[in-house]
């Protein structure tokens, strides 16, 4: 029985997976990227790491996730803020030399949300919208079971549709994108500006006795009942709101997957993205999108990457 | 050499087109739409209107772009706010009863995308955003050379995509839709405001005058130098690069292509929307995506229909 490879490949850690046929993690291990060493020495480290956990059986084809933006034609990196080593490199040709077999790599993201596609609680839905929050907002969406990548590979960019024309200013250069909103630096942003505001009464303690603001602590604030934190919790929800709002317009999936850092304070957020999605979507269409929270966690771009892998090389080998 | 039909079923009036395997117009007709009538009648008389226009030459298949919501799988008009008693009837079996060929039918705004993808300006190109500006705004995307329907055929409502979280009240219940701002009622709502502040000197004579305010008019002030004309030309091109800057950074299609009612006046609102989209959109998405006023004018529907039809019926008679 054939197994694969999912490498999730970001800016401080490379996770490596063996998973099965139907997408069961078989085996993990994570190892250090150190970036500024480049590409081929880190592969040359996941290639053993593979081996070792393949213990034996054989591994059908790779696939790997990796920060920035991938043509995944060609199967280049073509940039990427946290792997500048990596930039401009024929990563596909790279990986496959150290592993040996059939290799794919894209967007982490994508992988993700091809992960949420095949193998999360949203298996074989073909409409499907995936969110990923941290610093920046990414994300895929699966329309009618392909990727919808664009005719330069560019597309997908679900976290930097416009919920307000003004706004506070993106890392993308825009403003009002979804990500200046809900991405960490908006998140921590609004909570300082809640916070100067008096209306915290954890926040502003904990972090007064050194703790660091982080989406997390804001989440466990609003838990307790926190002013500033209960605030953020909203905001993020309208917003996100919004986003999807127009997503489930414009594309009517039956899923929108929201992964990434605070996937474990759905509960809070959750709420307020389904009022402002049944005041702004249209019935029909917002009646058949579940919004949820992703069940793959962290391990979704590297078992979308997989899965992926695994898709491709039955195409390739009929 | 077999031809095709191509009908366009609006509220007042239904457009027939006989149109070649190439797309050419061969002959055309328009009819009164009498919708009180239901479509049964209505599909009789554009029968006779389609057997007239071919003069012996032989129909390989019809199709049908409706005003509405359809569920172009079953053949079905769902809603119709301009066509009460054509609401939930199988449209395609009529049709195809009355017309005795293979049919298809379809949105409107959806048949003047495919029209666009298969014989416009952009013909050949398999990823593409279409805009209809009318008293509403409707669209269609065509992804990788498929339309993009979602799960229930709800999808592509390109029109309904959030430019601000307030905003003006949108027809489809929302607030701050893209339609809320560029669609008819928007610009006329816009025009008497600054009207109102003593903006304008030739609009406000004009309508004081006893014309009708429409966007025209106001176009036409606008070409004029007229000061509220000018604005209203200016928010609208503003309002639609931000909505267009989101559909490039989801789609990063080669084209956006705008129609319907203002594609006359589309040079004095282009370079708004360049300037936003230049601001807001990735650069590297921004720069393949050329943004155009449609070339198929008031016949996108019906040729993108007669276009749909013969994609199909060659799809089931290959």
């Amino acid at each position: 029985m054939s197994v694969f490879a999912g490498i999730d490949v970001g800016g401080t850690n490379i996770k490596v997976l063996i998973v099965s046929a139907t997408g069961r993690v078989l085996a993990r291990d994570s190892i250090v990227t150190r970036p500024a060493q480049g590409p081929d020495r880190a592969l040359g480290r996941v290639a053993d790491c593979v081996e070792a956990l393949a213990g034996g059986r054989d591994i059908a084809a790779a696939g790997v996730g990796c920060a920035g933006l991938v043509d995944m034609r060609r199967g280049q990196l073509l940039a990427a803020p946290n792997l500048k080593r990596w930039e401009n490199t024929p990563l596909r040709r790279i990986a496959r030399r150290h592993l040996g077999v059939y290799t794919t790599v894209d967007n982490d993201a994508t992988s993700a949300a091809w992960g949420e596609y095949r193998r999360g609680a949203n298996r074989g839905r073909r409409h499907l919208v995936f969110l990923t929050l941290g610093t920046g907002v990414g994300g895929g969406v699966i329309c009618d079971g392909s990727v919808v990548r664009g005719a330069g590979n560019f597309g997908g960019e679900v976290g930097h549709i416009a919920v307000t024309t003004d706004g506070p200013r993106c890392h993308c250069g825009s403003r009002g994108c979804l990500e200046a909103y809900v991405g960490t630096y908006g998140l921590l942003r609004r909570a300082r500006e809640l916070m100067a505001g008096r209306r915290s009464r954890y926040l502003s303690r904990w972090v007064d006795e050194g703790q660091r603001l982080t989406p997390r602590l804001i989440m466990d604030a609003a838990r307790r009942g926190d002013g500033a934190g209960r605030r953020v919790a909203r905001e993020m929800g309208e917003h996100l709101g919004v986003a999807i709002a127009s997503l489930i317009n414009i594309f009517n999936p039956e899923a929108v997957v929201i992964g990434g850092g605070v996937s474990g304070s759905f509960d809070l957020i959750s709420p307020h993205i389904e009022r402002v999605v049944a005041r702004r979507a249209f019935t029909e269409a917002a009646k058949m999108a579940s919004i949820e929270s992703s069940t793959l966690g962290n391990d979704a771009t590297a078992i979308g990457a997989a899965m992926y892998a695994r898709d491709s090389w039955k195409n390739a080998h009929p």
